[in-house]
């Protein structure tokens, strides 16, 4: 794998030449499933990488904050996000700023896969995981609590 | 336009929510042909933008070389571009890395336009363009004095 190649052709089903399919995270480092891992670019010079993140259907991300900041783009499928307070669909093309110690996770539909991209500094702090008392404080709003049940945290 | 909002959505045609669709660069600085510039990330901390660069139907950005680096995924159509003395045929999701000062255009085919993003540092410098001796040198390869030739730069 080398990602300082010139050209490196898209395949098929947003695989790359010379881009390694990747663990999400470590396995049992936190709850998360069906989602894979791809670094596009991380020119050192750059400073940030650019990412590629893909769930299954019915897959999800950690739930997680951090002091880094995400840039992200949904580059296929639909689902469901958490940033912050807010919780909202998502689509093809959709642009989605996650801020500094902000909770986030990333929920693919039933129906498809879901993948995005996402830009962040090669440097960056480690991702925190919520508490017992976060999550309550969390599932106080309504619309957080059905998200995070849909997300079969189990 | 607002991009630090947490949800932009993605609109017909490429467009996106409180993202400026920019000129490419100003008039008469560089040749160039129907190119558009759209600025999605621009986040400090992340010390990277990321931009949406759309050409027209047989559109081309600046040939140029700088110290910075690009990192490139086409997002639509398909295209010619050339990087260094390379020059490659590109379609959707296509990687490209631009080292430092290689010289370096994307041109649209006939048929459709071609979108791509690029992630480039926030503070770089100035795009350099060729010289007459440069162009020279370019075209004593036949594939790169095609490319070029093709561009129309009249």
């Amino acid at each position: 794998m080398d990602t300082t190649k010139r050209f490196r052709a898209a395949r098929e089903n947003f695989r790359w030449d010379d881009v390694a399919k990747l663990a999400y995270k470590q396995e049992g480092s936190a709850p998360f499933k069906d989602i894979s891992r791809q670094v596009l670019f991380e020119e050192p010079s750059l400073g940030c990488q650019l990412r590629y993140f893909e769930m299954q259907p019915r897959g999800y991300s950690t739930l997680e904050r951090h002091e880094h900041v995400h840039a992200v783009m949904i580059l296929r499928g639909h689902g469901t996000c958490l940033v912050g307070d807010e919780v909202r669909r998502v689509k093809p093309r959709d642009l989605i700023t996650i801020p500094r110690m902000t909770w986030q996770q990333f929920r693919a539909d039933e129906a498809e896969a879901m993948g995005f991209l996402c830009m962040v500094n090669q440097a960056r702090d480690k991702p925190q995981l919520p508490s017992a008392d976060d999550l309550d404080a969390l599932r106080r709003n309504r619309r957080i609590a059905d998200f995070l049940d849909a997300a079969h945290h189990d």
